[in-house]
């Protein structure tokens, strides 16, 4: 049985990408799409998805659901998640799916039912938000332990906000953040051997290039999941630190900027599905000239 | 228009109740009542939150659905939930919709839906985790001022691993909840006149009653949810220094305590309604007697 940690490391060797794919379906998007024009809203949620993956899912090393995206479309949008992560899934690409939940004792047992090949979605990894404490997060760590499963912890969020909280100094000198990373290693011990990926990851914004190498020596362990490039505007060519000197340890996340590359290219809609593959591609290529 | 504090403290005056009646339908448990031994999981769950809110809703100054509860089912469960929160609305029963969520930008707003009217859910209020900082909270902050609508800021919560992050100490000699408790302040500031309950509340324990009043304190136009009394252990009698002056500023949740009060009455299963109803009535009286 490997672990979700060396299982991503060695799907990113194998298909020399850590390009993370983010499917956040934007309806008012999708809609210029004249084959989604007049879908109904799960529908084209869905079958916008499934292009993208039969598109670009040879060049992601995951991909990434956000679950919000989905959810606001009531119980035909959680149906239309439920088959994007399964049609992923049979092709063989491991499914983060994005849903920062975080609670604590039975209702934790229930979100980390998203873990369970039983449940109702089957992601191979979820990301989880830590402010409510190491209890919080046990329910989720045995269900990674029993599916082999995976978890990326917030650590540090990519957007001007994370701040406010995440960056507050503590009486000992530590951020916040670096409590959270802290943390992580924790959790991460006795969790496969030393000198393996863990199963827990962290969250680690790219639009923060001195807090990715930081963060990197802090939780040695641990895959990086970046978020920010792209529409957040953060240069993947300051990413070389996240990486180990093996190349591998971090996956960088691009969501708007593959699945509407069409619009910054200036092209027709419909060639969406062209313009989608070359920008992952592009990022593919350049994530794999810094390693 | 009528701010979401307001509208709750009024709806808290009119029922002379303290009491949010907490909606986490647990199949192991509902499957013990004849009635529900046999039905789908979907229908379980609804039928047995439908039936809690026909024998419980007028004693409950709102209600709070657990949405992990639902969705662990998928789509048909996320049906259940829509219609759980449709019935409590068409009660006239302020709906807290306790999803923990806290994401940025344009995931936020997917989330801030749920707060719309003509959205699929159209809850009263939502809780949210500050933990990707004051950003990541704009689009539900808008979705307040577009609904009359409100938000319950996770500050400290109940479980013993809030100690974790919640309780470490900054430089400044604030613990990181006293961080979360001034940003709360400051997205109250301008949300209604001074003295008006702000539509911006926050998430308390019970289980930490020193805590209780020293963040009432700090959060003054903050009306306090306070979990962790029945299952988690907490003592309603020490919470008088969570309600103001004139009785106002805090409801108090209880989930478990209440739906399977039949248990802990050693009742036939069969009688699950009049037991919650016995369960909610002592709750309610108990906490009416503290103000």
């Amino acid at each position: 049985l490997i672990s979700f940690g060396e299982r991503l490391a060695a799907r990113m060797a194998h298909t020399e990408s850590r390009l993370v794919i983010g499917l956040d379906p934007n309806l008012e998007r999708i809609r210029q799409i004249p084959q989604f024009a007049r879908a109904a809203p799960p529908d084209a949620a869905r079958d916008f998805c499934l292009e993208i993956l039969a598109s670009c899912g040879d060049l992601a090393c995951a991909v990434k659901p956000q679950a919000a995206f989905f959810e606001c479309m009531g119980a035909p949008g959680w149906q239309a998640l439920a088959d994007v992560i399964a049609q992923a899934k049979s092709m063989g690409i491991p499914v983060i799916l994005d849903v920062k939940r975080g609670d604590i004792g039975s209702t934790a047992e229930a979100y980390a039912q998203h873990l369970s090949p039983s449940g109702a979605l089957g992601a191979d990894a979820l990301t989880v938000n830590p402010y409510l404490g190491g209890d919080s997060l046990d329910p989720f760590l045995s269900a990674c332990d029993r599916h082999q499963a995976g978890l990326f912890v917030l650590v540090k969020t990519s957007n001007p906000g994370s701040h406010d909280l995440q960056d507050l100094v503590l009486e000992d000198g530590r951020r916040v953040c670096d409590a959270v990373a802290d943390l992580v290693n924790r959790w991460s011990d006795g969790r496969g051997p030393e000198g393996s990926w863990s199963p827990i990851g962290a969250v680690v914004g790219a639009t923060h290039p001195g807090d990715v190498a930081h963060l990197r020596q802090r939780m040695p362990r641990s895959i990086l999941l970046l978020p920010g490039v792209g529409a957040q505007g953060a240069d993947p060519a300051k990413l070389r630190p996240a990486f180990g000197a093996d190349g591998m340890g971090a996956c960088v996340n691009s969501s708007r900027g593959i699945l509407y590359a069409w619009e910054k290219a200036s092209l027709p809609a419909d060639d969406f599905a062209e313009a989608a593959r070359q920008a992952a591609t592009d990022l593919r290529d350049q994530l794999a000239g810094l390693v």
